[in-house]
């Protein structure tokens, strides 16, 4: 009789445990959780800010991604808002043609693409390089390139094939060196592109310019021609910016690194 | 005797049963965030998109935020991130000041600010009108600009005394009608700002242009009076773009709504 009442005493108090344990067990994960949000949304917001300034063109010219942001950025660069946002700024390009541009048709219709991160993607090179948290090495940046192996970015390929079939003629202005002409072209098929009307890459006289100087001069080269430049689509403000311009100029994210 | 066993059994039963019930109950909890986190992240994504190429110039010449982000949007005119985006900027500017200039100090060295929300901000009179997924009501808007209400970006007041303290003549450029100025000049001094040298507002000879060619008027007679435009701080690419130019332009962030 008295070792049951001890027996029903033990699981009472078996009960009772149980659930004041559980609810403590809850309590601590709760803190611990708040704790860690606390500091990584701290750092979460300055590695964002960081990115934003970067593709508002208010911080330039940076040789590495800050150690402390190279998570955020892989993370952006391989995540779904990436490929959203560079999809939107194609489906603008796409609503710009349908009102912008009383096409002649006289083949002097023109667009501007650049070639890395806009038509090719350079995320498989840097995601072994820190996704731009390591100083870029030129020569093993170029020997990635030699390989031909970039990937296309799909909805600028996608694009690219609608801009053609509507007769406009499509520049490709890079500031790839001219030595990379055959891996360029060979990687650029592969992946899909063809048709367009020039490929320019940098020669020994122009690599004493910087490459927005290179970029505005080729595109004088093309007004002078007589070309009407409706366009440029690039992933860096140097692509984009300077005299002539273009009718409209449409920038694509990328935080990895910066071209001036 | 039997009826302890009874009791013993149920007990035990109860304590089996509790643990069970916990971690039904918890798996439920997590199906359910997980679904719930699916179909608003893509919601999200799509809003982080829309608000993303607004920044970047790409969408432009809205005339309401989507009414389906006006929540996204709202949460990010009134977050941390919002803050730390707009400090960044400003950071950048006290940078570039450190190395940008050889000022001459003869009283031709001049900088630019947007007024509203770059000095002032509008987030006050935009919570009422659903953070720009309501189409803006002139007279509303010019009636709060008129009650000098808006606060200051404290960030910004602490860049303008900075910028002032260098001996940097400071020039407000703004959108804002010539008939407003007695009360934006009071809710400027209100909130801390003075020493300026001159505020453009738009009188009725310039309502026929564009804001981004009045803007560049009021460039060219700086310009044309000898002043060195060393910077330009505003919210609007059409308070930046355009010629002639400054040494350096500084984008904040805003994504209520769009002045072309």
């Amino acid at each position: 009789m008295a070792t049951n009442s001890a027996l029903i005493l033990v699981l009472l108090v078996l009960c009772i445990g149980s659930v004041f344990a559980d609810w403590n067990i809850l309590k601590q994960i709760k803190r611990k959780n708040e704790g860690d949000e606390t500091s990584s949304n701290n750092l979460k917001n300055y590695c964002e800010s960081w990115r934003i300034n970067v593709e508002l063109n208010n911080i330039r010219e940076f040789d590495v991604v800050p150690h402390e942001c190279i998570d955020h950025i892989k993370k952006y660069m391989t995540s779904a808002q990436y490929i959203a946002d560079s999809e939107r700024a194609i489906e603008e390009i796409r609503l710009y043609l349908t009102s912008c541009c009383s096409l002649h048709g006289d083949g002097k219709d023109a667009w501007i693409f650049d070639v890395d991160d806009t038509l090719l993607s350079t995320i498989p090179y840097y995601k072994k390089h820190a996704y731009g948290g390591e100083k870029v090495n030129a020569s093993s940046l170029e020997a990635w390139m030699k390989s031909s192996k970039a990937p296309a970015l799909e909805h600028t390929l996608n694009l690219f094939n609608e801009i053609k079939n509507k007769g406009v003629k499509i520049f490709l202005v890079s500031s790839r060196r001219e030595t990379l002409r055959s891996n360029t072209v060979d990687n650029l098929i592969d992946v899909g592109y063809h048709g367009w009307t020039g490929l320019q890459l940098r020669g020994l006289e122009d690599e004493h310019m910087k490459v927005q100087q290179y970029k505005c001069e080729e595109r004088k080269r093309l007004v002078n021609n007589g070309y009407r430049i409706w366009g440029i689509t690039g992933d860096q403000w140097s692509s984009i910016e300077g005299l002539p311009t273009a009718k409209r100029t449409f920038k694509l994210p990328n935080s990895m690194y910066y071209i001036s």
